[in-house]
């Protein structure tokens, strides 16, 4: 009968201490989107298949979790079949699947209320999203995404006020962080100027490398990868850039400048830290050439936060998107938008020791409970300390002193208000502060304004 | 290419003005819970299929949401067996089920982490949950329960202080409700009393059917149902019985109160109100002998709160289960909970049209784009006031002005700010009230204490 619980791998489940130390960050998170004026969407859980599966890549689609279709599934379905033997039946009895990333559904959502929306949209959304993962550590099959987008603008105003953002909530979690800042065009403009504009992957991923597996093998990669000699050779200058952001891009100004698309992104860029510039960020930011970002629906700028000090890397990602709701049937909508990872924000501020030690989910003040007449005593004022705003509470039955003061301390409790019978005869309460021992014995009408101040 | 864009039947997506009246009952409940010391825990949304099936009934298995294992789901399965083509398939290809309701997680997590949890554990959840149910009007796949459990502690305390809780929440709210109360053992006590310990069930259906079918329709059906000609002379007086819940309970006294069970059940509910006679409650309660709830896990107290006013019946319920970690391998650890229906409630709510006009998530202050020098001469305002705590945004590019008025108005922007050649050379804004139409020019120093005050 008694079966031994337990919960998928790669799903967690949250307790009061963690829940605490999550919604701090997600407060922070959603405080700061609303501060600059985005606007709450949700979506639900499951969207059709249809919805998703393209948009993530081969691997993507196998990393979906599909939902088997309810009632009798394999209605109107030849089991003898083909196709269904050969082991592909998913498609036949699964139309629906849980979504992946924030980002697609809400360019669904985007397109299919287009009429109802005032553009540019700046919407923020903080779900869970579920991806078929192998679970290992910091990586879930079920984990939260925060994310903030802009449609229907084309400003980069909009990528300088993620930055903002990203300054903002880092700032008020106290978490080191360097912003690196790249652009697709300018990638394209390195392609195209070496002559291999259709070896851009090959490119990146290589370049990507550098730091790890050195200069020659990088070469040497490339060559293995079909890159020609004569663009690898074009391609050394760029790998060996040196001086901050404004140089290097000055410096790609005299090679790729040339390129219609390498102009176009170093304008961009050159925006972008013009705005930055002028808005006195906490942060650092910085031109990174090697940042590529996988996920190919990214044309414009790209943004990776790093947090400092820590082995966990990014915390935060982003970038502009041109053509997302194309794919819904809505052309011409350009995007921006950053994610913050919360899991991984988590994990940085645990390891650095970042959360604040109180908050106000927890209870304040706490009755014991001494017995029916007691207990009848203390009611009104539990009900008062309420509407003064104390979250407070009574132990709910006349335990042991002993087991009821340990469950204040468990709970973090820092008041335990105490009236055995003689305070219930001289109208009184005894107020125990947890951390210190010490205990004081008050007028009843006081207990409120004691607590308040 | 384009895709005509959709979401699976019974979801839903949530626009931003839905959001803000949605997120104005999560907080208003989660406050609520906090106040009494209640702590939050999150669940993972997939739970392993033994944890569910078996929990909620026949009828409650078949909607249970499956999730296909990911991978090569059929490796190793023998698609020719009996089993598989008779289309029995789903426990071989599927593992996991999207939550039912937070309860049955809850108890799972309760007898998982039994050794770290404190008793008695006040544990607050408020996610979402599906279920394959037919859609209709007021009926979804997915939507949010609000729940509030308190578990290893018989006190009826814990019972009097659910119904305060609804009491401050549907006050908060300003739904006006009845609590209905009843007792799983009185209802025991009167299937015995009659002679048919057994048929409590069919007793409590046919009593659930008095108001609407009349007394001789119900004891036909009892008749039908087999009970006894004897069973229904005797539960005549139980049927007819009028007056106030104590007169009730006095009345009841006289008959069940000779069983065991009903004696007991008597005396819970009695304490019950004694509790709830002393709290000054706003709403009203009474006890009512009809009231059965489906979900055969309650064991005593068991509520229904009916919105007064409005055609949606119950908005929340809940009651006291003895033995629901008992399946899970841990014994004797009674609860008590209740549930509020977020779905219900926002209906009920834009029925009556009590949501508040005005909530903070909305952006205040909108810096009109006249160019790129009033751009620049605006961002370091707009980042004062964000530092003042004011939510405001630049529209991000030059349009045209009647663009960006138009896009203030329909996101409920009250405050314009104007900024153009003359502003800037002076060194003021002219701030617009979009409701009044009223605008005034002042310099730009004082822009956040007109803003504040």
């Amino acid at each position: 009968m008694a079966q031994r619980p337990s919960i998928p791998k790669g799903t967690r489940d949250f307790g009061p201490q963690i829940m605490v130390k999550r919604n701090f960050i997600f407060e922070t998170i959603r405080n700061v989107f609303k501060r600059y004026g985005y606007q709450p969407i949700e979506t639900p859980a499951m969207e059709n298949l249809t919805t998703l599966l393209g948009k993530y890549g081969d691997e993507g689609d196998k990393l979906l979790f599909r939902i088997l279709n309810s009632g009798d599934f394999l209605s109107g379905i030849d089991t003898n079949a083909a196709d269904f033997q050969s082991g592909n039946i998913a498609s036949s009895i699964s139309e629906k699947g849980l979504r992946y990333d924030l980002t697609v559904p809400f360019a669904r959502f985007v397109v299919q209320y287009r009429n109802d929306i005032s553009f540019p949209f700046k919407r923020y959304q903080i779900q869970p999203v579920w991806r078929a993962d192998r679970p290992q550590k910091g990586r879930y099959r079920e984990f939260y995404q925060c994310d903030a987008d802009v449609v229907g603008s084309n400003s980069l105003l909009n990528e300088a006020e993620l930055v903002q953002i990203v300054d903002d909530v880092f700032g008020q979690l106290k978490i080191q962080t360097v912003v690196k800042i790249n652009n697709r065009k300018i990638l394209a403009g390195i392609a195209s100027y070496i002559g291999s504009p259709d070896s851009l992957t090959d490119i990146t991923i290589a370049i990507d490398k550098l730091d790890k597996i050195g200069i020659e093998n990088v070469n040497r990669e490339l060559e293995e990868r079909g890159i020609s000699a004569k663009s690898i050779q074009l391609l050394q200058p760029i790998l060996f850039m040196t001086g901050n952001s404004r140089e290097k891009i000055n410096a790609l100004e005299g090679l790729i400048g040339t390129t219609e698309i390498g102009a176009k992104g170093l304008e961009e860029v050159k925006t972008l830290f013009d705005y930055l510039d002028s808005m006195n960020l906490n942060l650092s930011y910085e031109l990174d050439l090697t940042l590529a970002r996988g996920l190919n629906y990214y044309t414009g700028a790209i943004f990776e936060v790093k947090a400092l000090n820590v082995s966990i890397g990014s915390v935060c990602g982003g970038g502009r998107y041109d053509d997302l709701t194309g794919i819904f049937g809505l052309p011409d909508v350009s995007g921006v938008g950053i994610s913050f990872g919360a899991d991984r924000i988590y994990d940085v501020m645990s390891e650095l020791n970042l959360f604040p030690e109180k908050t106000s989910e927890s209870t304040f003040a706490l009755f014991v409970n001494f017995g029916k007449e007691e207990e009848k005593y203390c009611l009104p004022y539990l009900r008062t300390l309420r509407q003064a705003g104390i979250n407070s509470e009574i132990f709910p039955e006349a335990d042991k002193m002993k087991k009821q003061l340990r469950y204040a301390d468990q709970k973090n409790i820092p008041v335990v208000i105490l009236a055995g019978e003689e305070e219930v005869k001289n109208k009184q309460f005894t107020v125990k502060w947890m951390q210190s021992g010490e205990q004081q014995t008050i007028q009843a009408e006081k207990l409120v304004e004691l607590l308040t101040h």
